[in-house]
């Protein structure tokens, strides 16, 4: 068992801050690039598209699709549309979630919502652009000879299925409704959700509005891992699979590497609820939001110290996956090694 | 010059009503199936996908994507998951646009609008969920053999670009505020709609609203067919174009197809400027907001006979570039020219 060591003196050699940095700025420059290259938009919409995409964040999800195809033997140019596509999807996402008719938030990342600078008709539209785009911007990866039209298609499909009601908007549209399953008042908030929906609705049961049917128990436990494994985590997952599958990652390796995948993008979602509790508005660029609304959390679940023990559990299950790899070129695995350190310590 | 005469000879051939009904139906029961298909999702999502899938219309553009396959010698039913995916696109469409924050509209189709039954938020996530389902069953496409990756990869990058800031999403940015410019009140109706944006945005030029910035000249006439071609005209000539791009058509016929696409396209809409007018909202399904709302429309530009007039020279124009094509099943033509003539004639 000497795979662990290796891959701890790999990190040693890797400065993973000025990593992530470089890296940022790569994804940045691609960004504005591909905003500048839409013909025939009025210019308020890819402003206000435009705004949001340069309105920071870390960047993890193209990064990590880079990282990833890179350990399959491909270079970070080879998967850049992909790469790029992974961050606008996450940025339509979060102008919709801000909207008043979802989170109604009025700060993002230190910088006023979307709709706030451009009105909400202008938000929602420039989220649909967004998400239009992010596929049109995907499909020119097939353009890229080292990955072809075969592997791109396949990509994209995954991460399309990753990305909607299978997926990330299967886990919002949960979301929407445990509102105020972390609080005692869960009942009535809860009526007054329901209350928006047509009356034939209104009597189903809690699975209807919360869990997908084949889930068998209805407990908040089986609430919040699905609204995890699903709002954040789905798009963590995909990040990782789109550069294992643009990179033509098969068999035993795939299924490795997406068991790294699905821990450390469960792990995002657990630092996230713990920073909710522990940083400040100013350090999380937003409103605390979480705890106040009451939503289900794994701090309102499990408490501080478990949520942060089970964070350190599914880190150790990650590197293990990265451990079982065969078909890699094993010294491009140190960002992914650190990624998942990463996302365990940050503190933003 | 015997193909006009060949053409009409078809056309008497062709029950077209019969024709479109059932066509419609097995595009329904496909939509049905992919719906079916969705795992891992709440049921109120999926609920809500499936309420404005089924909530009738014509389906038109599944149905050109077909017959344009057709004509370029492949078989309806391998375009099938396109063809779909361009209905839910359109689906989606609707959804967001009958939201409070667009045009706030109770009715559609003779049915409550999405959110009236599953509320705003949940209209808005099944909307995006439409949306990105589409580009999964689109990219199933490629799984047909008598396609490939290649051309759907193709035909999936040319929809996205049509369905975009470069198409439809460009066009309703552009009528969101063109909004009263048929009425006399279009400077003071403007003014409002531009208070709800930023203090920097509001001193913009009408151009930056309006039009992409290649446009020169920001007239009402100019701002309408910018609309036009694109909030409707785009996404009929992307089913053309789709069904003849899974087809592997190229070179003169690819143009020819693609001119035929884009007559049609303007007409359906003029069409349905025209039928905002004489219709009633029983007829329609909806109510005649265009004319309430005091929007731009060709009858208030160029009035009805002015409408009808340039509908009857583009649907000429329609049938010549058919005439035109080359390497076409000729005998699979008929359904083109007959919903040319639809497109003009349709009451509904």
């Amino acid at each position: 068992m000497t795979k662990p060591v290796r891959a701890a003196q790999k990190k040693q050699t890797l400065d993973f801050d000025a990593y992530l940095k470089e890296r940022a700025k790569l994804v940045e420059k691609n960004l504005s690039k591909f905003i500048d290259k839409i013909p025939n938009a009025p210019k308020i919409l890819t402003d206000a598209m435009d705004y949001s995409l340069q309105a920071g964040g870390k960047r993890v999800r193209p990064i990590l699709a880079m990282a990833t195809a890179e350990a399959f033997g491909k270079k970070a140019a080879d998967v850049m549309p992909a790469a790029c596509a992974l961050e606008m999807l996450h940025t339509y996402s979060l102008i919709h979630d801000d909207l008043p008719c979802m989170d109604n938030d009025d700060l993002r990342r230190g910088k006023p919502t979307n709709h706030k600078v451009f009105g909400e008709d202008l938000a929602l539209l420039a989220g649909d652009a967004l998400l239009t785009y992010v596929f049109e911007v995907f499909a020119q990866n097939g353009k890229i000879k080292t990955i072809g039209a075969e592997n791109t298609l396949n990509a994209l499909q995954n991460f399309a299925h990753r990305a909607g009601a299978s997926g990330m908007v299967g886990g919002q549209t949960s979301d929407v409704y445990a509102e105020g399953m972390g609080t005692q008042d869960a009942a009535s908030i809860r009526a007054e959700k329901i209350k928006k929906v047509s009356k034939k609705l209104a009597d189903k049961s809690l699975r209807y509005f919360l869990l997908p049917p084949t889930v068998q128990e209805t407990t908040p436990e089986a609430v919040l891992l699905y609204i995890h494994a699903n709002k954040t985590g789905a798009l963590i997952r995909a990040s990782v699979e789109t550069g294992a599958l643009l990179a033509g990652a098969k068999g035993a390796d795939l299924k490795h590497i997406q068991k790294y995948a699905d821990c450390i993008g469960l792990v995002f979602q657990i630092v996230d609820d713990i920073l909710d509790v522990t940083a400040s508005a100013k350090q999380l660029g937003k409103s605390n939001s979480d705890t106040q609304n009451g939503k289900l959390t794994f701090v309102s679940l499990f408490g501080l110290e478990g949520s942060r023990k089970h964070a350190q559990l599914l880190i150790a299950k990650a590197q293990k996956a990265l451990d079982s790899l065969k078909n890699v070129k094993r010294k491009n695995l140190a960002p992914l090694y650190a990624m998942a350190e990463f996302f365990k310590t940050r503190t933003y």
